[in-house]
């Protein structure tokens, strides 16, 4: 079994945030590798934040953002938390402004996806079970095809599908995960509005 | 005839931004007064800003305001006008920021009366109307009562209908024809989006 050292133990709390007890039993875990370790703390961290998920979220903030320097697209984002406290804490805070740049970015219509409306889901799922046809897929694979074409519109038109604009293996779902396992309160978005100069009215 | 000093029209000019042969016009017609000629300039500012309502606005830019320290009230507005150097002026922009500050603190429902959707003024004037009737009104004044009551509910929930935020003698639309006048252009408000904590959903 490794020997960890207390520089790594420090290395792994300063790249994850977690605590030293989880960081060292993740290290002795992972045998002193790094990225294994914070790899076993992240989905720790989701199992965690999966149980909070279910809890009422009241408190938030409103955050904006404004894409320079032409300032032709405009996003407003709510998101929400239990508490005030963690309301104002950076690790809230620098997910909201993340949230609100991703917006402006990556262009969603819809926060999740029970909000896409039934109508808009059957015209997609017609469309690809068209596609599919006239390029001759035989009809036992045609379901698998829809579900798979649907699970990209998804992550195209739905925040919490997209991949996140930093880094694209991360959904943005699991942004707000990482959120909830460092605030230690369920963090929801409950709307965002996006303008771009010309598209309104 | 009152003497016209270069200090009054620099004064004037400082106050009003009008040019220096406007200044001194309206300081000669309001024979000196100051409040008298920014009067003048203002109305002439206005009747020049009524020309140029009609010219299509494509261009602009978007604002935000969001409202310190709690972060729990913010605001998306898009404002257009009819070119790209407009929209970078300091008057425009200025005016960008005033009306995400007005719709953060006077909380408007629409940006114009005729946003005001037909069933919901047929709602309110009935219930302005039955209150006249069961205050004993006369029939012959109802009408007009109502009419000023629905004045009123424009001036609630109309954004270019409220006062202005800083000076309640000045309604929104006047700042828009203000703002109209200094650059030249047509000035419009085609949306906004306000969110306060808690309530989306």
């Amino acid at each position: 079994m490794a020997v960890i050292s207390a520089d790594q133990v420090k290395a792994l709390r300063d790249k994850t945030g977690a605590g030293f007890g989880d960081c060292k039993i993740a290290l002795t875990e992972a045998n002193g590798d790094m990225e294994e370790a914070a790899t076993i703390l992240r989905k720790k961290g989701i199992a965690q934040a999966a149980k909070r998920a279910g809890r009422s979220t009241q408190q938030g903030q409103v955050g904006a953002y404004i894409h320079p320097p032409e300032n032709k697209i405009g996003v407003l984002v709510e998101v929400n938390c239990e508490s005030d406290f963690v309301a104002r804490t950076a690790d809230f805070q620098g997910l909201v402004k993340e949230l609100a740049m991703q917006v402006a970015a990556a262009d969603p219509k819809y926060v999740r996806r029970e909000d896409v409306p039934a109508e808009e889901l059957d015209r997609e799922r017609a469309i690809y079970r068209a596609q599919a046809e006239s390029a001759g897929k035989p009809a036992s694979v045609l379901d698998k095809i829809v579900e798979g074409k649907l699970n990209s519109f998804y992550e195209r038109v739905v925040l919490l599908d997209q991949p996140s604009i930093r880094d694209g293996e991360v959904k943005v779902a699991q942004l707000i995960a990482q959120t909830i396992a460092k605030v230690g309160e369920n963090v929801t978005v409950s709307r965002f509005a996006r303008f771009k100069v010309g598209e309104g009215a």
